[in-house]
């Protein structure tokens, strides 16, 4: 009968750990740790080329200050007597659909209209119309202060050319971002997240995998903010009366 | 009045992301991932040196296989009906007292012990003694298979030697396993948590980051196993009925 | 400028906690923890009869054995050294689409078909023909082991009859449940999840809080698990290496 | 061989589930929700006093208003873009030893103290002392506002003396809080974590349950906040930059 537990990731003898088939022990001292996470991804090892990229994406995305939510909420569940994972795990958790969700939605996107043989200036025209005209929502677009272009988005776009990742996607997405331009005469500009998802999806990887590479890279960024709540702060956060709006049912008695 | 949100971190202007004081955008395509989570957590830059045994921590534990609880509880949790990031967090969860939590003890009595000025054998003798004769639990040392050494520990230490990262934490974490052979006639190996704790320690790193280095590292791993799990299983896992033994009241009626 | 704080649901003084105004310390000992849940999510005490029936509907679905994923998930994350309430977090965490997801997607099915003022059997009608020839899967039907009718079911479709709180949704359930029946000539139960979304939603509850009556009944089962692998168990499990099948690249060097 | 999966709680055939012996079936529509919950924790059915102070005590921790760190942290969790589970999860997650936590940490002392033979108005004498002179820590008194009182304990007390559960617990408890006022000519006011530690003591839980009763009870709390959260508030709540402090380093160029 099949085994209930099942992998092709990896597997341990008594004496070893095996790494898609690699021994850990061979590994350690000899790869970096971006070369790792791809070989424990894809299966197979990087090319100096890819580990470069993959470094960058994770640089890219690695803290963003104590505003975003799953900051705060990860300092509230350490606030409340907690250890240092399981206020990294409440941070994770936060990572839901308008927080990393982006990149996911971006990828599934790109390889979709991108898996055609069909030119990719006509697909972007195409779907340049559908945003301007029928309104699509399209993830990986679009920034609050970036109008003119994301600083991080033309990093990491030009390490893509310049390193021989820049494939269709990543060409399908700046096309669109032109034809957008062009037919609106203003621009929406092609976001970090965007980036990212026309770049790993040069690189081969499935949109399902989106936001891990997102994780992946902001997981040290938790790891700071939850070891200086610890160590810095009193315990138990809690709203200031000033700070609530009560809007419900006005003091009333039982019976 | 002071702010109830204070961070040492990184802060965001409109334009840029600054962390510990450096513009994000400057950092994508110059640091690499590792560079980048020394910087988070120190605060400073990592020299060369530091950068490689950054590389060689996190690559020692970046996956375990499928056997230990945080994946198992992770792919439950999948199993459930549930996002990549929502088993990621679950497996970030698991990694309580025994799970992890050997690195992090390590660090602190490596810490407490290796603080005082005094020599750092006649430390060792003293503390092995404790070990053997008063059967002082330490974490960090013992292995199940490995009798002789850890070949990751041996990785590690010979690594951290090489690159001048040696120091008395590393002394002391070495030279206790030493005392023990000697008294003991039996080797109580100095695991890779042992091993990692030492070298951190000697690194800078407060012990209450110990965690920390464990989840970072092993992420990647919970990822690809998360994304495994999402998009190679059937949904909702459950224990066949012969795994079970129940133990409790025979069937009864109400009334 | 509105605080970014707004509930209706609860606030407190320095001398009280009003829930939906009724002062705190005039509930104790005069609501019965059913009575409170309604108040909590109603916002208005229930009747004698309303407070019936949430105990009946919390009653089944209070546990359901060592099997499911979340129980699994649970105990494995409490193996890995933590806390009776980091358990059952990862318990709750679990409960995703396929883990008391039906109970939502099926009042979110009966309140969007039983709106119109159209005659419920009409309706049922072109249901059970969409479900019957077209293939609709609906949530809240068919049964792995009950095969004429759901027992739990017949409990709580009985009470609510009994105590008035029987109303259009629940005769829409029963209605299509027939009528499949005549179409296909078996019967694809309305299971237990299909009754408690039926009755909720003839109370008044959004479909939006459909998971969280389960989560609410299912937290006592949760917390006696957690209890018991936390006092009654050796920590940290592990899968036996005869539980896995590695699937992957077989062991290869390094260079 | 003995089987990984053992439990004393219950189990299931295809036809029923049996909680501690008992058909589900049977359950549903007799048994209140306090009185499940009961049984699945205890192993037996509660007398009907013993149902009326579980159902007081839930009450008394139902919700707390909008201010905790668990509804911080959840709201936070949901407005990242997640299900209502996942947000609740996180409110479990906010539940360590500052939140919920000073209920275990009384049962356990009242439970280590109240074991012995001894007249407990001794041993109540001598912990007083402590308590006053050695500055000892104890859970379960003191009170920001409630300087002569607590009136959720004075509820809680009177019923568990009306249904004859005041037992030896509760009276340490008071007799401790009464000592204190002698010796120190000011009140440490016995608190509803103390109050309901001394009575489920008396009712027989084990003190590791403890954090278990505060999640029962205040779930139905998170659950309407999760609730509100998701259907009334735009998604993605992030601090404003006034409301930060940035402490680090100042910006600074990289090379």
């Amino acid at each position: 009968m099949a085994q209930k537990w099942r992998t092709k990731i990896s597997f341990n003898t008594k004496e070893e750990t095996y790494i898609r088939g690699y021994p850990l022990t061979q590994m350690i001292g000899k790869l970096s740790f971006s070369e790792g996470i791809y070989l424990l991804l894809k299966g197979e090892l990087p090319t100096e080329k890819e580990k470069k990229m993959f470094d960058a994406i994770f640089v890219s995305v690695i803290d963003h200050g104590v505003a975003p939510p799953s900051v705060v909420a990860l300092r509230n569940v350490i606030s409340g007597g907690n250890s240092l994972h399981v206020g990294v795990a409440a941070g994770v958790l936060t990572f839901g659909d308008y927080h990393g969700g982006a990149l996911e939605d971006a990828m599934r996107f790109l390889q979709e209209y991108g898996k055609d043989e069909e030119d990719v200036e006509a697909v972007a025209t195409r779907l340049a119309e559908k945003v301007v005209k029928e309104k699509w929502k399209i993830s990986g677009f679009g920034h609050k202060y970036y109008k003119d272009f994301d600083p991080r988005t033309k990093k990491l776009m030009n390490l893509a050319k310049e390193l021989g990742l820049f494939g269709k996607h990543c060409r399908l997405a700046l096309a669109l971002e032109e034809e957008i331009y062009k037919i609106k005469g203003k621009k929406l500009v092609l976001n970090v997240d965007g980036a990212i998802a026309a770049i790993t999806s040069d690189m081969g990887f499935d949109y399902r995998l989106g936001k891990g590479f997102f994780i992946i890279g902001r997981i040290p960024g938790l790891v700071a903010h939850a070891f200086e709540e610890l160590t810095q702060e009193p315990p138990f956060r809690r709203l200031d009366e000033e700070e609530i709006e009560y809007q419900g049912h006005p003091p009333r008695n039982l019976e």
